[in-house]
């Protein structure tokens, strides 16, 4: 079991005999012999344009009729972006959240010193947002803990207003539960607070940590990340070779993946025959149900607790709060799409966008 | 196991003594005793009428009070937008979607031409939309096959944009899985792409297909439709005597059901005792939570996956998407309404429109 | 088994040495050293203030930085809110809905009078909103019947629009489902209409009752109601202590839970060991997925429908016109938020508002 690391996906076909946009678009009208006496008069061009009928009486080669013109440069613009988009994936950008999150170990106490602080986020290149991040990432980084570990987390707040972490999942004792003014005074601008709880027997599962302290505000700038609890023995059908943590989240950001945007989302690879296993979290705040091409998503887990049955589907609708492990069986070689199917959080006229990634099965 | 005929549906009940409109309303204050003196001064009237003490001193009969006159108007006219619609459903416009799409057989390959074009969709009486659509129809025809099948699908892009075929729910070669500059080139205007594929086994169930570039527009303007894989030997739950696919969407086209809003919405007809199945697919951007009045529905697969074990419910959440299949056991005679629980969605105070439509028991 | 009762719930730990709002705020800069004698000049403080570092480099006590002070005091003054909020919690508020309807007997019939008419109602301390009520509650009456017992409900419109009851979830003759010119006349302003049935067997679990006729305007109003069937026998899995019905809304009347929104909503109360019944039922146009801190909640029936088998969640996901039944082991003293996890509906920097309640175990 180890988290995705990332490799060259497989390279898409290319377009055969695409026509370069220029000469298409701008260009084809002056390229087609009807209309070359008029190139000294531009208006002139768009004049005869409108009118095809007078300038194809003369027989020979036929002018294609302007609006078509307009609508095929339009076309081929349009897939050079989308081709743009996807020839860039994985496209780099600075910055990784999510990164695995080595404890410090204080004798048998996992320990994680987690700091609050402001930053510029580059969510897809180019584009900086500015995020509340815990340790400078978004998502923050992944906590991966056993049930029944002791686990101390410092949270040091450098930010401008009080906060608190809620271990979202965790079945906590009351004043380990980070909801300010109910299980603890907010942690003030400057402050420290140190949580301390062993983990609950039979808690594991996908959890996640986040602000409980002006949470629409501070988790959607990006005070957010997952804590995964391991099993002391695991289920076998928990068993994969590639085990993902996709946090989904929209709003102040965009709609993105592990804290980015496609072209900069990262891809899932596998090789053939591998169990994939991902565990999807919704740190936003609408539903986002998430499609993937190719192969079928064996549902075993609902917010870290076992299905009582498996079930099987390719669109696995994600509500916020909720996390859903699937497991995915590799059969299928190729780069598979998977994406929000709320179009508008994938797709534009400009191309895939957003919540956009691909599993990789290579052979 | 039939396709939905359409058939008279059951008259509702009369609505007994409606006072006519426009007595009660607006002329109903001429007809008051106390009011006639004044009949030839409509101004005073509005004046007297708002001191109905005055004009009550006399005794007789009493005026109602002007701001009671006209809610009941307001009433009135509310109740006979709202019988309108019920009585005019299923209402006739132009253009059917969803219809079974025979094959033509090349050898033992079930093959199907499709063409995308523009053109303008009714979706109810009166309201057309511009729609970009498989064979002339919103939804595209409705594709049934078999698991083992071999099919070959030939798309012919009319339109003004590229565009490609995804098989949402199938897990086919890489190759034609319809995502352009991942698995394949897009399908330029004037172009055609075959997709040429077997059905694997035990891949049958409720799918679709739709655009896979530029889609939040192309699938929101209507390049979608079911492709339906029946399974060689269907399990017991699954016999039934109506099977109905039913595509939700929303956005560009409005609420709809088929590519139709109500009263244009195609009612279920089916007879007391009989089982009828309904595909749900949501192909828009919103969850529709539908709701059947009268009877429960038995959850048999998740996007063509049989659930471990059937549950029940009578509102079912269809993300975008997903498919859901379920059973209705129709023991309950009579016409009910069965709908979209977003209320927006479905009644405004012009009455019933967008997801509404029937499911009729008939004795 | 009871409803709710309303009791002292454990007080949150005060918050240690914290500062007032005004000294730490507008009076912090007067009290600096480097700033008195700017104290007749506030034009001046400000020129000044905006270069510390002029006015520190004579040592001493350094002046916390202006935009540090506006930054401190604007934290400050949202702990402040949030905290008030949170101590205000369960606020009074005028009138109370959701609750138990005893019924009439007439011989062995449970009769039910409601009454729709127009109200204010408070939905937070000092919130109005207008509202349309049954017997002039919002939710209506909780309605607790058992299946198979025979049910009389004489519905009275004291309104200015007609309206019709449907009772969401039972499985009625045709003529007793409520739906204007589908099943019944609308019941005009003025008149009344008596439902009369028979509860199905099997028919038991969580069910609403609402209005079907303009219906978005008129549940979105208020006219809305839980109606529960009790089983002849109830499966094991069903036995609880406390049975709370929780009636999700947003809309014209804001975020609310049970009619009210949060400081006003009403905690829920059990003791350390028992079992909570939660039903959860959604009135509104959008999904609110409920989060329970500190224990999770077994799902054991949907739409009223015992499931084939009960499944574990901390995150609830519950859709327009669906209702769960959720049961909770009560084994984590202490006061647990529960709340919407769509964090706008929840929290804002004035505070927590709308869909927050708490589950408090008391020891």
């Amino acid at each position: 079991m180890s988290t995705t690391t990332l490799s060259p996906i497989e390279v898409p076909p290319q377009v055969p005999s695409r026509r370069a946009f220029l000469r298409t678009g701008a260009l084809s009208a002056l390229a087609a012999g009807t209309l070359v006496a008029c190139a000294k008069a531009p208006e002139a061009q768009t004049v005869k344009a409108t009118a095809p009928s007078d300038s194809d009486h003369g027989g020979g080669t036929m002018a294609p009729h302007p609006a078509a013109v307009t609508a095929t440069a339009k076309a081929e613009e349009m897939d050079r972006l989308h081709e743009a988009g996807i020839k860039a994936f994985p496209a780099k950008t600075e910055g990784k959240g999510n990164v695995l999150f080595e404890p410090r170990m204080e004798g048998n106490v996992k320990c994680y010193d987690l700091e609050c602080s402001v930053l510029q986020w580059e969510t897809e290149p180019g584009k900086r947002v500015t995020a509340w991040a815990y340790n400078g990432q978004v998502p923050g980084p992944q906590i991966r803990v056993k049930e029944g570990d002791r686990v101390r987390v410092k949270v040091t707040n450098r930010l401008e207003e009080s906060t608190a972490v809620h271990f979202h999942g965790l079945e906590l004792p009351n004043d380990q539960d980070g909801v300010p003014f109910i299980t603890q005074p907010p942690i003030k601008p400057g402050e420290t607070f140190t949580y301390d709880f062993t983990v609950p027997m039979g808690n594991h599962g996908s959890h996640m940590y986040h602000s409980h302290h002006n949470a629409a505000k501070q988790v959607g700038l990006g005070l957010l990340g997952a804590i995964i609890v391991a099993p002391r023995r695991p289920a076998a059908i928990e068993r994969c070779d590639v085990d993902h943590v996709m946090i989904l989240n929209d709003g102040m950001h965009g709609y993105t993946l592990n804290g980015k945007g496609f072209p900069a989302t990262e891809p899932i690879v596998a090789k053939l025959g591998q169990k994939v296993r991902i565990r999807f979290m919704n740190e936003g705040m609408m539903i986002h149900p998430m499609h993937l091409h190719g192969m079928h998503m064996t549902v075993i887990a609902k917010d870290g607790w076992m299905q009582p049955a498996p079930w099987k589907c390719d669109t696995l609708n994600v509500a916020p709060g909720e996390r859903w492990d699937v497991i995915v069986n590799c059969n299928n070689p190729g780069t598979w799409a998977f994406h929000c199917h709320i179009l508008p959080h994938a797709e534009s006229d400009h191309g895939m966008f957003g919540m956009v990634t691909a599993l990789v099965v290579q052979k």
